[in-house]
Parts: structure tokens; sequence; C-alpha cells
């Protein structure tokens, strides 16, 4: 990557770049790499991984806590322009939580070397900052992810997770169908299969979605949202 | 307060000290005060506070999450030494979500406006990663109060607060007494009280706890940690 690029690869993101130096502009530069990640691959795996600090050019991440048996529960995801600092969670010693990050898509990262970023962030107070300040962003989505998952009632957060799919665009939202199994719904708003099976099928019986193999179509928006 | 009051008082807390210039030590000396909360009383309350920087000299403060319907969520208690900056929330703009604080005993603290901290955080970048910092040590506790309220089983969950209960040093746990009704234990573990309840007289047909009026004797204390 040349020079010019770097700069305006990083300067949208990283509040820091004006206070860098030109050495450390150099060592982020030439320490960034490409990567990407297929559909359903793990980058992160809790405590066992620091793969570094990530950018998202392309593509979907989905961050989430695993329990010992295996439940899991979505604390947020990464679309395109999103940085993400837990997956180089090592290099702040203040996280002391593990999270898992998978590809939903097909998606393309910029990385930084978790080694790199550690470097800055020791000798460079202005990266510290950016890197904590990132965190405590993050902190903020667990929190409301938590409070849809403690507070609400479980019809109030089946209907939010629909009407948020379905204000994603992509080729099936068109139609108002959402392409997704209930087990892979379970998973992502944490609940069991049996326990969103259930209640999509109060939704249908209210007439507010119509089910069939692999795709929940939405056939009545108003009354779903009334749910929220 | 004396300067040198101040700088032990501040030296051992605020890594940033030495960071500071003369007069922002003299902004901070001059507006810090003590203040003391009775048992009972609430120091923040969400969005509607920002009472400012905490450091807690002696008590018990308790920082939960608070519903729509008015459950509880307790994330983490403060005691002796602890700071908060989540009672000066306003001062990072990276975090959204409210919580609330009480004084689960007399408690006394030195606090540091908001306005003054707020002031440092916008004028020294040390000031700014330190209270970034915090919160992400915060962030920490709060996964792992997450993690035991989503994955863990009810028995195990009381068993571990039990035993938390347990291990500080009161007049009653001198006797494996811990003075809580099932009432207060619910609200702290984010439960119902017919819960904790149904749990205890479990554990008390199990012979691990006695119970009697306010009070819970552990007895068998090899067979409560073992549920853990």
């Amino acid at each position: 990557m040349t020079n010019d690029e770097c700069t305006d690869l990083f300067i949208k993101h990283f509040t820091f770049w004006n206070n860098l130096s030109q050495p450390e502009k150099e060592l982020l530069c030439n320490n960034v790499s490409k990567v990407t990640y297929t559909m359903g691959s793990t980058l992160h795996s809790g405590s066992e991984d620091c793969v570094g600090f990530i950018l998202v050019k392309s593509g979907q991440l989905r961050v989430y806590m695993l329990s010992e048996e295996g439940r899991e529960i979505t604390l947020y995801r990464l679309f395109k322009g999103d940085t993400c600092i837990l997956s180089a969670s090592c290099v702040l010693d203040a996280i002391t939580f593990d999270v898992f990050i998978n590809a939903e898509e097909e998606s393309e990262v910029m990385l930084i070397k978790s080694s790199v970023f550690n470097q800055l962030t020791k000798q460079n107070i202005y990266v510290e900052a950016y890197a904590s300040k990132l965190a405590v962003m993050r902190f903020s989505e667990v929190m409301w992810t938590m409070q849809q998952i403690l507070f609400m009632s479980f019809d109030k957060r089946l209907a939010v997770f629909l009407v948020d799919e379905l204000s994603k665009s992509t080729e099936s939202t068109k139609n108002d169908e959402i392409k997704l199994t209930h087990e892979q719904i379970a998973r992502y708003i944490g609940s069991a299969r049996e326990v969103v099976t259930r209640m999509l099928k109060y939704f249908a019986d209210e007439g507010i979605v119509k089910l069939s193999r692999g795709t929940i179509k939405i056939i009545d928006k108003k009354k779903l949202k009334e749910l929220i």
C-alpha cells in the first residue's frame, strides 16, 4: 500500500492519525493487510486468539458470547466501515472477557496485527485513548443488547429482530421475506429453536407472518411494529 | 484540602496525575468534595443525572440496570478504594446507556463534579484515556455478570452469590450467616423472590443452609461449593 492509499484508508477512521509520528504512520501502513474470510468461518475464538484490529471493507461479521454448553448470544454485528477492537482484546489489559467472531457472509477486512497495534497503543497515548473509546462504544451496544434480552418479553424481542432484518436491503427483503431458519434466529437472539418456532407460529396465527421452509414472509408489518 | 492532601488522595488512583499541568492539578483539588450518602439513597439515576467522578472512601455502592417495569439487575458493587466513572457517564460520549447507583450502606465518597472532570477529559488526553479505560474495566465486569445471568443454571448462580457474600468479612459472616431477605437476594442477582425462595428451600432440604427470618445460615459449605 502506498503512503497516500494508507492515509486515505485510515484518516477517516483513526482520530489519532494526526497525532502519529512519521515512523508510527509507517509502522501502521507497513503492517496492514487485506484478508478475506469465507462465509461461516471463525475469525476470532475467545482467549485463544488475538487476531488484530479490524476494519470491515465488505460483508458482515457477528460478535457473540459463548457458554460452556455451546449456547451463543449475539452481542452486535459489524458491517462495511465498522471497526473492531475486541478482536485485538489482548491489546487492552482492561478487557478480561472473551468474545467470538464469525463471518456471516464472505467478508473482506483490513487487518492490523495485534503486535503492531499493541506497540502503538503502548507508545502513543492517543492510540490508547482511541482503542479504549472504541471498546466503550461496544460496551454501550452490548448494554443495549442485554436490555433487550433481559427485560423484554419474547414476542417483543422477536418482533424487533424481524423488523431489523427487514430493514436490511437484500434481494429477499424487497419482497418482505426473511431467509433464515428458526435455528439461526434462535442463535441470533440468544434463545432456543423451540421457543422461536412457537412464537413464529403464534405470529402466523395472528396473521403477522406466513411461514414456509427457510423463509418468513411478513404480511402485516403494521401489526408487527405494534408489538414493539 | 491542601495540595499535599490532594496529591496523597489522587496519586494512588489517577494514573494521569503526573501528566497534569499545575493549573489542572489545582482545578482538580479545588473541586473535590466529601459527600456522605445515607443507606438506601440513590446517588445516580440514569440519564437524569451526571453526579460526577466518584472515589469510594467507605461503605458500599451498587450499580444496576433498571427495566421500564422496575426490574433491577445488579451489574457490580463498589467498595472502599473503588472508583466510578459511570456516575459521570455524560463525560464520555461513547456511553449511551443508563445505570443507576444506590448506597447499600452509609457511604462516604470523594466526588469530582462532572463539569470539572469533563473539562479535564477534553483538554488532557491522559485523562480521557484514563476515563475510557476505567469504563472498559467495568465493561469486563458487566460481561462477567451477564455470563452468570444468561448462561448459568439458577442453583449455580445462587450458590455463587452465597459464597461471595460469605467471603465478605462482617459480624454475621463470622458465624456463617448471611443477613439478607429473599427479596434482596432476588434483586441482587436479577431474579424473582419466589424463585430465590424456592431454591433456598431446596438448599435447606439438601442440608446446605438453614433458614430463619432474614438470615441464611450456611451449614454445609463444602456441598455449597460443589454446586459451583
